[in-house]
């Protein structure tokens, strides 16, 4: 068993924002993360699966493959986009990174399945000094 | 003369846009950047400044005067904001990096030449693969 | 559950020596980290702490308030400071990596569990080589 | 217990390329990376060991003799060399990252243990993208 | 005037010999870097353009051109490829990281110089620790 | 004329201080900096030299050479050492970054001279987000 990891990136916009609350205690709890013109990030994820080694390749997964299916189903989705408003699969949440890493989680689990191996982590840095990282439990 | 850099960071929304334009210029043109709903960047900013070293200190500028001016008239306006709504020095201007860099040139010059030095370089990424340099000319 | 990591840093002096032995002895054991007159590193320290996603924020723990307490209780106290001589919670120990993050975690525990979280893994950056990992037992 | 990780690297040349198949497998399977002239990469290996620490030296592992290690059964090897043709312990081997990695373990393992302590993961960066991990089983 | 940079990368193969020595004289210069089996390294290419700011666009080069031109006529003809013997602008070269550089700059200034903006600098790293920088006299 | 850069480092103690000042004076100016029992910092030096490109070895500058003329000359007396006690070079001098890289340049011109090359820049970083840059006038 081999874990391999993939980084890819997108740069979006968001706000942190409780319909449900006041200005005050959004500003309260999210602080300049509620600002309501929106802010941004250049985020990077790390996806990584895991599986035995294939004798005939060396590999225990074709990162070209892997690669591809970050493209299509998540970045391409959330590539200079608002996360707030424009991404299918983020609807009614709030784009935390908590909740956009479980979110990605979900996105990739059928694609990885279906090449015989397994998510194993998606970790979400949304700046130098902040990430977060989900194993599907 | 010797020359001392300064690294600050800030996290904005922007978009490309030209309100001349037809939708389908802006896209041709802008591409991505255009996305009417925003997205956003992680940018980071290296401010030089120069001159003599002051032998009684050993430095050519105190960092930390430094810093609080690149805070208090730069990242504080521009940190989790929009650069096309909510900043004040940038209001009418097309948000390239670019452009960002020569208003953050501007709104330095005077303080910077205040301390007795020279502002002599603003570099500003807008991801790892993209920067621009500004020399004030 | 969501694990979530935060870096700090700060930059201290120190050196290693075991006073129970000869000079001959700690140069042997400690190279050029026994040097009597100290050196110093730029550590860097990513504090990972784990918890569910609260539905109203999307958060498992708000990094401002993991930030704070990281500051007040470590960081403040480390930053700019010498190892062996200044800090009240490293009195008496060799401050090699591997005792400054266990010490690290015994600070921070008690403070991470006030949050209703789980303090997960302290791992400290020596230099860009050399890091070290400790999860509580 | 403690975690202690030392980065060493190396670069090389390879290819991948099985010599079961047609040019046009090859091709199909590994695109650029079964070009007949070789590429190479900058690889970053990452060395993790785990053991109890010592409270004589606040060690857990001496992290000299570490690096010790890896250079004289490692890097030495591959620094400079081609992999699939120089080194004696990837012959008869297709050198993706996977199996790269784990004939690292294996060749780590018996040296790490005689210094009393254990090979926890060996992670080997091909770039700044890709990367996978070894952990023995 | 403002400057511009983009960075792009490619990973390649090559070797450090000159045909007109013997193999010992290649050794003493090179060193390792004559391993007849080649050996390799993840370029990573910084390209700075310089010119006016159009006013229209703030951009004073659109990156997506440059981008497009460095692919089109560098990485896509050196990543993946061995330096000495499958590129056709570097033939009868030594493919020093200068040489490399150099004949970089010769390829890309008349494309550069079409979109009306000038090359100002080919900054080439081999490593984290050695790079070299053109600026075409 | 190719500009070839090599990068080197040391980690180091030091505390800025000046004799003629008061206590409250130091810490006025020099703040954290000021700690009477020394903080440190892994230092990232960066030597820029120029010059032709040979034509037999396509390098401008062998870089083992400036490599061992780095090590001997600077980082092999900097290196786990005390700026303001244990460094020849540094005798009687306030040792900021700035000072520093102007004994490091003087320290290094007639060995790089020597080469029959230019030593062009000495760029020395102190932490992350600050770094000077001295090019000999």
């Amino acid at each position: 068993m081999i874990y391999i990891t993939r980084r890819e990136h997108f740069n979006a916009a968001h706000k942190l924002h409780n319909p449900n609350w006041s200005n005050e205690q959004n500003e309260e709890v999210f602080g300049k993360c509620a600002n309501p013109n929106w802010h941004g990030h250049n985020y990077n994820l790390f996806v990584t699966v895991k599986g035995p080694v294939n004798p005939e390749t060396g590999y225990s997964a074709n990162l070209k493959e892997i690669s591809t299916i970050i493209r299509k189903y998540i970045t391409d989705k959330l590539d200079h986009k608002n996360l707030n408003l424009d991404v299918d699969f983020l609807q009614g949440m709030m784009p935390s990174t908590e909740n956009v890493a479980i979110a990605i989680w979900q996105q990739l689990t059928p694609h990885i399945l279906a090449l015989g191996i397994k998510l194993h982590c998606v970790k979400l840095y949304e700046t130098e000094n902040n990430y977060v990282e989900y194993f599907g439990e």
